[in-house]
């Protein structure tokens, strides 16, 4: 089945004081399955145009469809990114616009986790995006990791330059060169800061929000007196990650430590949380570094202990990105489109006014405004679409198609029963529908956030089912291929060499996601080896 | 007279409840005055160092000074930013590291405005920061400005580029390039965004804040259906500017139109705000441009009217940058150090606790958490300074450098008598002192919030007599001359050509600020040329 959406010339998305003169945005469909992009994300939808007329006025309307997820889930993707507006194609291959809907849903991210850094002791900071050449060659793990990415600036001010500079991939080096001008005795540590920033990576292979050349991230930066303090601080972090998966992205990521293969370049431990999306592949989600000394000692970054004995810091790093953004997108999105949990959502909450004859449209409106009045004033982001230029059945798939958790219903009889229609995008068609809900303010408040809460419980524990259903216990590699074959994951005991991993990457395309932190009881026996094991790990495929 | 300060192996600075754990940056004087930094920012200041014995350790502590602002404004600025911990060098030369305390003032902008931008109906948004060399080359104007200040990328992924990137200067191209794919019809417009980020300028002489070769702003990007209503939006965001500047900041900027030769490259019109700084010259602290139809006609970004046809669109452009914590620290600084407008002051108040005996220790301290305690839950930003490793006037020093607008001291006798004693950071010596100030919650919040507006305004009314005292009216090129060699700011009547400009340029150093928007009523006749004239310009030598 594929769900058409006949899209309207958008007359306001966020700002509801403001919406006859908000902008619009019309996107072309076809924009994003440009052939600059990863050729296996080439899928084609039925993309037609249409001129229709509204209000007698001559209008560009696009019919347009989006991929049933079931049928191509990248086409899905691609079509959900588009049709919501998320982000477009820049004209630089492999980088990527983030429009203001998609943009809304990262400032969720960030006024969340912007919190939670400072509350744990650290502070906002700004370091150059330029590095020069040799810092990155400092570290030798580093470079080896970095090199083949790099975006170079060789002119500037029309001038070869003597050095090139690296325009930051991340930031280990340029912050190691700084922390060592700041950090002379044990008094000044910790050091614990972080950056809201732009990275660039020269990626081959790209995909809206999930890899692109130019990305947005935080990047966590900390120096310590003690091995034991960079390690429970690298925990931290990592746990923090997990926390806002779980509580505000509806995400049940698997937090646990990487393999040394996929240990990140110059650290000693590598904490991830891995999300699985709605095709099962695994997204690595954010990462925690314990970098040890390796920083600290290729960038001289020494301090004086408490018994004058000069000693290198012990750091840690840390990241979440713009990335995020398309794990939420692959966990909750459904045939109809985006489905956002409450708490990271623009819009919670959708008002379509519905009328007939003229004579019931101011009442209608004048209903619908003082509900969003009430719901605004409770701290809902609600958004009220008043406009006369689409019927309410296009509204209703086109606020389904953006994901907004709640929307709700007013019509004529309504407000005369001074009751409200309320619909849940997470459970489809009449059962998700709820007729007249009282529209006495306190009332409405409590419904409404009360749902919003099921909602937002709901999406975390449907995504939890999928991932519990789709990991298999395995207990030998025979039973690893099949499980990967299969589209799953597979968790079993190992403790089996790099290049047995390698092989098994090679052989099936999975690799190890992580060791979990959570690990069951009893004997391991290695999946591969026979030999004992201490941990399982977890494989799959993985964006 | 200079002011020593002995810097402490700093425990804390914003995160209160992690004192133990936060960071401490000690800093190196000298740094800021490394060659590579513009050689007019030379001048030198006594930087000695010692070691120095605190509880009984080893500990590096630093005999500062900051050079007097009026011995030497450039050195002093640069020892503030220092000492203050604003802002560091980075590794590339002219790039610099924007530390915690600097940042928070950045952040305290950032809020602001944010909200402002969203209120007045623009959505955030983030474009990609490679713009294809192409790009900038398509409009005329545009081009001739930028080049010479271009930061180029050509090897990606380890391969020279086919085409040159360029590190945006400024996003206009991308922009309308995106622009061009979403605008379709009038109901499309206005179309209203705006983006944090950084930008990249090849700038021969750098000072930290003020011209870096990286640094951060916000720019507003619109495209309109009529001129009229790109007018207006331009005139809307200087405003907004303007209203930041006075009620926030602090700063009594002066708004107005720049002169053509002034024009931003690609405006039709620029709108700027000019701010005096403590050494009368003045900064352009944030700029508004109608862009006319210079860039939709480059970029062929049209749109169908009400009546079918095809127009280009009117745009605007708006951007206020990293620039203007250099204004703030410009403005309000004194010998002391930096002097904060409440407003945007990461720490508000600083509550110092003093105590002999250990006997009076634990009381006194108890006292300071309850006085901090009821501030904070009042929304007020407040420190509690509880280290004992330095002296309460060694505190005194440091947070009035550090520009705290407001401390408390707390010692056994004010605990006995259930007061505090309250000094202004603004009014130095016993007149800013006010003793006995009852602790009692609710008076104490009403005093405090009360001493904050104060501030406020008292540092607003300080820069304007200061700023009003300093603009000389003149009639005469000779009188214009006489009022830029003696440092002021010069207003008269202009109507004379662009070489005429030029040529004051040449002669006195002095640009053309402004035709700011107040203007004087009567008959005015060009200083320059005796021809009638429109309106006056402000003419001064500027940063």
């Amino acid at each position: 089945m594929v769900v058409n959406l006949r899209l309207p010339a958008l007359t306001s998305l966020f700002t509801t004081s403001f919406s006859n003169r908000y902008p619009v945005f019309v996107r072309r469909s076809q924009q994003l399955r440009r052939p600059v992009f990863s050729s296996s994300f080439s899928a084609q939808s039925t993309v037609t145009k249409t001129e229709d007329r509204v209000d007698g006025q001559r209008n560009r309307v696009q019919d347009r469809a989006v991929t049933p997820r079931s049928q191509d889930f990248n086409a899905w993707y691609l079509d959900v990114i588009d049709s919501a507006e998320l982000a477009d194609y820049g004209p630089v291959r492999g980088t990527m616009v983030i429009r203001p809907y998609g943009y809304a849903i990262w400032e969720a991210i960030q006024d969340y986790l912007n919190v939670k850094f400072k509350e744990t002791g650290h502070s906002n900071m700004y370091f150059p995006q330029f590095i020069p050449y040799s810092f990155i060659e400092k570290e030798a793990s580093h470079v080896e990791g970095f090199s083949p990415e790099l975006a170079l600036v060789t002119i500037g001010g029309g001038k070869e330059l003597e050095e090139k500079l690296v325009v930051r991939p991340t930031s280990e080096t340029i912050v190691n060169h700084m922390f060592t001008q700041w950090i002379h005795s044990y008094r000044d540590l910790p050091l614990m800061i972080n950056q809201w920033a732009n990275v660039t990576r020269w990626e081959m292979r790209t995909k809206p929000f999930v890899r692109t050349l130019e990305f947005l991230w935080q990047e966590g930066h900390t120096a310590h007196a003690t091995p034991e303090e960079a390690e429970k601080e690298a925990m931290q972090m990592i746990d923090v990650y997990t926390k806002f998966a779980y509580e505000q992205a509806a995400i049940p990521v698997i937090a646990g430590r990487k393999s040394k293969v996929e240990t990140f370049a110059g650290a000693v431990r590598t904490y991830t949380i891995e999300a699985m999306m709605g095709d099962r592949k695994a997204l690595q989600a954010g990462t925690s570094h314990n970098l040890g000394q390796n920083f600290s000692c290729a960038f001289g970054t020494q301090f004086t202990d408490e018994n004058g004995q000069r000693q290198h810091v012990w750091q840690t790093s840390w990241a979440i990105s713009t990335r995020f953004v398309g794990g939420i997108i692959m966990t909750h999105g459904d045939d109809t489109g985006l489905m956002l949990p409450p708490r990271i959502a623009p819009i919670q909450v959708v008002i379509v006014p519905i009328w007939k004859k003229d004579d019931d449209k101011a009442v209608v409106l004048d209903a619908a405004s003082s509900v969003k009045k009430v719901l605004q004033t409770a701290g809902i982001k609600v958004k009220l679409d008043d406009t006369d230029q689409r019927t309410p059945g296009w509204k209703f798939n086109f606020w389904e198609m953006k994901g907004v958790p709640l929307r709700i219903e007013i019509g004529p009889r309504d407000v005369s029963s001074q009751s409200v229609v309320i619909s849940r995008r997470d459970v489809p068609g009449k059962q998700g529908k709820v007729f007249g809900v009282s529209m006495e303010p306190l009332s409405l408040e409590a419904y409404v956030k009360d749902k919003l809460d099921e909602i937002q419980s709901s999406l975390l524990g449907r995504a939890t089912s999928f991932r519990d259903s789709s990991i298999v216990d395995v207990t030998s590699y025979e039973e690893l291929k099949v499980a990967i074959s299969e589209g799953k994951w597979a968790r079993g005991p190992w403790s089996a060499s790099d290049a047995d991993e390698l092989k098994v990457k090679e052989e099936t395309g999975a690799t190890i996601r992580c060791f979990p932190f959570e690990q069951p009881q009893g004997v391991k026996t290695c999946l591969m080896t026979g030999n004992p094991a201490e941990e399982v790990a977890i494989f799959a495929k993985s964006y």
